[in-house]
């Protein structure tokens, strides 16, 4: 047994760690902050590279010239460094570059309050580039998540050459929790898969066998074409049609088509129970005893934790909702992911709470919310 | 009679003169530069400032600050241009600083194709910055609406003190269309409600007639006071829960509170149709030509034209819907407002064409798809 | 009479705006943000533009786009700033673009002390751009120097098409005087010699009559080729050996071969003096008082004030030092301009004193220096 | 013996190496890119780190971090990146932070010609920053002087914590040459000074024995004060005349009172000479032909090439004239080194041949200077 007090940013920093990062770059911004003070402390004895760009566009940037020059890479920031971003990930996800990113959501909008925690940021991180692609979004609940779900992420990224973020909230982030690294059940790590140094080499092209190209690093005996602009399986630009739209289909079903590969979640299931909470990230903790409430005040609820929010896991939520006659969602924001859940299980009626004041929502606001509505 | 050709971003210039703007800052970037040549030639004669920022970051800046100051500003770019306003958007959000941006979009993720369009930016003007709170999306289909929404988007960021976003389209932008000005029927214009110069100021309190604070620009005698972080009414920074929790539910109140006073949009109803088409942007201008061949072809089909996107026009949409057996709704992109549609309307069958491949949809096209989905 | 109470970096506005500038950017840093300030509050009014770049190499770039789009342009900044305009002041000198560059001197290196007086960039304002090129620096002593000396960098910078350097000093920018405006001998207002805007137009052309180019602004109907590129008289780039001298020959004679034409001093003869006190800027006025000390006690000594810095107006200096034994200069830095005079007067005995520890220099201590060496 | 064939560029980058240099950070431009390309093929498996910022003031950034970490570092670029330097040389001469800055000077003004070599940076080399405290530049003439003289600038930076420039021209930069590295007779390599981890520290604290400060690197166990602002020894802000007075004086003293301990020169004494050539750089190796001529023509001269350029070999230079009737100044710029020669020797009679046209000087157009002046 090996009990650590960590918080959840140096836990994230151990996961990258553990998955094979050898690369950060980022821009200090509380609450995010610690996460590169972490990497800085134990990336170079790794043999690894942690840097503080200029800003938080040189920092991305730094990040995704290592990982196509074949690192494992990550970053942090919160909301107003996404923002900043933003190009950046469009291109990530455009040329389909491995990165993990992690956003350590704190309260908006705009510089906001750095010392308060939010999940304001979670339809932002689907959306918040230009074109639409589907991206991947993992929300730890806790410094065991931070773990294991930031692991998940680098495999995610390897795996689908793509971004993926994790959204964790300044709760999580700087709250310190016992935990067993012993006991944990990790992940095997993965890593993209290698085009042959000598063969015939299309940087972005699909087989037979997967949407997902194989990759080739820059900088070694082969050239790599690479490129911002719309491309081909070559990566020379095209306006060809249907190239272009055969990579736009590509792009989404990579992602999409296999989505209960990586659906991670809690089901805490209570005989009984008509109701159905549907929560994630910093507020789980606190449904899950609203939850245990519920069951001693007789009219048991059960509960849903999602840590994969994007894609959106909608067999899996039809599936639990079925069960239920009422779903409860609550979010630390003003609605977001709730729009999601409306959009499949409408016209069911759906409870929901939300809240955006820089306070915790506590277990008893939801025990409410699943009592009475 | 004035006939005069002009191309879709002309008529956004030709729109933001009418409607009192008086300054404009932007970065080139193709196809939205015409936009700023357009407002190079006529602004200083109007009196105005016309303006290239070092980037797309000085650029906004330039904007929100002229705005505090208390002018009519407007900002255009395209996609990745958009990236680089996300975090100042946040602000002008936060800050309740009006401003018109216009992203005319091309074909993305990333550079894309800058002579290409499409509508990839749907959700990412809603989601595209930390925090979530609502914006208003109007789309024009044609010169006309170029004019006229650019003159509502000025209209609604200065009732509501906020950023409005007209949506425009490569395929919009660049095809000169003849447009007869004096036929025009322009809205009135709309300025933003100033407080009194002397009395009592607080720059975020809205009232009990109207959710929306008045203005006072900064510069005068009185001092403003204007912060990204999380404020109360008086423009202090603030943690009480309360405080914040007021201010988040205001601005998302004076936006979504009465959407029917800003729904635009156009309704073909065709007598005995059973399905309804939904689109909008340049694709309805096909989506015309292909509910007429769906007439002539005896399976009659209605279309909605939707020109507000956001907030969702969730009544009309429910009410006009209700009348027809069959949804379809067609994007230039791979499905970004269809969700908008399935969380109003689902479980209903609702069949969706998108496409993204840098080509219009065509009539044949859509016709194809009313008549077999 | 109209006595106004103004500091010198209101001087210098105000001179700025009598000799017809109408473009000013900056970027706000201690002790020049009060000309900033300044031409905020009058150049509006008067018509003009005033602006706050995103950084120092934006506020000289909008100055520099400016002046080639035809307007006379102002901007001020301390040697934090200098060093940031330098790759652009290259750029003026090579693209031979008029600028007027306010250097309110502060004691360094590096952000040294924002509110501590220096001369310290004597020799940087001359030789802190790539090339070596000469350019004009002027040196005011007071408020009335301020004004008539800012008027005169704009004539400079018109006739030569060139950057003209007002090397101003803390103590100066910020110390109130009393001026009477209407006594002040205003020089006549000049502006750079125009093109026909019809004829044959080289752009980097000099003629018989001088080396300096006629202008025209961008802009107007006849194409203005401008590059930081080496460049013939057509303003095409050339890597023709023969062209490229007579240009560096050109935009050197342009500057210095008529010097007398523009050297402005104080010279204060006492009959009878052994010693020539030689000295700029602010230390002049305790030099002034240091002679009167000098004839008091009996060894008379007399003054030499430049105001022209660059070029060193070498027949003045070897002129009036003629007439002495000794020769004493005195500096607020560690020794630069006297660099100069040893150059001139060499092998003659050059007595120096320089100080740069944040305090004027004394009259006592330059009268002891006077005294003793 | 080991023959090498290495062009200037290549040479400076060997020589960093064997000095210790463990950190480059640069922007790309020609012609100093292939610096930076040597730099990134051999500083990694030297267990270093190679590093393009963001641009050239990112660049500079990381260097004087690494520095002020304890490594030896070196950056490289050519004038118009020099200028971008600007700011940060004089952060690292006021604050004392060794760093070995290569400019591989070209034809200037402004981006100029970027294949064309030209000397017009050496005036700009030591006055190209604020405040006017004295630099050391060195200036190579052939490979071999590449790499020993990149040595020496190390040791120099080293052992007086300041910048050394190493002034080369694209000239030498891009010429290969074969070099017998076993040959060299390379300098011991020297290190900063370290205090005592444990002891008192004043980080800006001269000795007794040393103007020069030992040095600490930060984020070791004690705090290591450093700041861009006027300091006292102790590292606090101070505005104490006497302090900062002596703070000038020592950053004066440590690198001008033992010039002749870093003079490097090639003296060619010719007996029955009467004219003595002076010149540095590649125009050396033009001059070295030229001397011969004039030998063999029956009007013997004798040829001094410098090397160390800043500060001034003041003796030396009064020393080797003093033999000659005749002093001939050769440059490849329109003369910037023979003012300081005129400062010197004057009132002697200089002849001074300079050129600036992008082509080298030859051997002819010297011998006709010897000859005729």
């Amino acid at each position: 047994m090996a009990l650590t007090l960590m918080e959840g940013n140096e836990a994230i920093a151990w996961g990258a760690l553990a998955a094979g990062c050898r690369f950060f770059a980022g821009y200090p911004i509380t609450p995010a902050t610690t996460i590169y003070n972490a990497m800085l402390y134990r990336l170079p004895p790794a043999g690894g590279i942690c840097l503080q760009g200029e800003d938080e566009i040189a920092s991305i940037g730094f990040c995704l010239g290592a990982s196509m020059a074949g690192h494992k890479v990550m970053t942090a920031t919160s909301g107003p460094g996404i923002s900043l971003y933003s190009e950046q990930i469009s291109f990530a996800v455009g040329s389909e570059i491995p990165i993990v990113i992690v956003d350590v959501q704190r309260l908006g909008p705009s510089t906001g309050s750095a010392t308060k925690g939010a999940d304001g940021d979670i339809q932002f991180l689907q959306w918040g580039s230009s074109g639409g692609q589907p991206v991947i979004v993992l929300a730890p609940v806790d410094v065991r998540d931070c773990i294991v779900l930031t692991m998940q992420a680098f495999n995610l990224a390897e795996r689908f050459r793509c971004p993926v973020f994790v959204a964790t909230n300044k709760e999580i982030a700087m709250t310190r929790e016992t935990v067993d690294l012993d006991a944990l059940d990790l992940p095997a790590v993965e890593s993209r898969s290698m085009a042959a140094p000598d063969g015939a080499f299309e940087p972005f092209a699909g087989s037979a066998a997967s949407p997902v190209p194989d990759f080739l690093p820059i900088g070694g005996r082969r050239i790599v074409r690479q490129t911002s602009s719309t491309h081909g399986p070559d990566g020379y630009i095209t306006t060809d049609p249907d190239l272009i739209a055969a990579t736009q289909e590509r792009l989404t079903r990579k992602i999409t088509s296999r989505p209960e590969a990586f659906i991670y979640c809690d089901y805490l299931e209570t005989p009984g129970a008509r109701t159905l909470v549907i929560t994630y990230g910093v507020t789980a903790r606190a449904a899950r005893d609203a939850v245990d409430r519920s069951k001693r005040q007789g009219a048991p609820s059960s509960l849903l934790v999602l840590k994969t929010l994007w894609p959106v896991p909608e067999r899996l939520l039809r599936a639990k909702a079925a069960d239920y006659e009422r779903i409860v969602v609550i979010e630390m924001n003003l609605g977001q992911y709730v729009r999601e859940i409306e959009r499949l299980l409408a016209p069911r009626d759906i409870a929901f709470y939300g809240q955006m004041n820089g306070e915790l929502i506590t277990p008893s606001r939801i025990a409410e919310v699943i009592a009475h509505g």
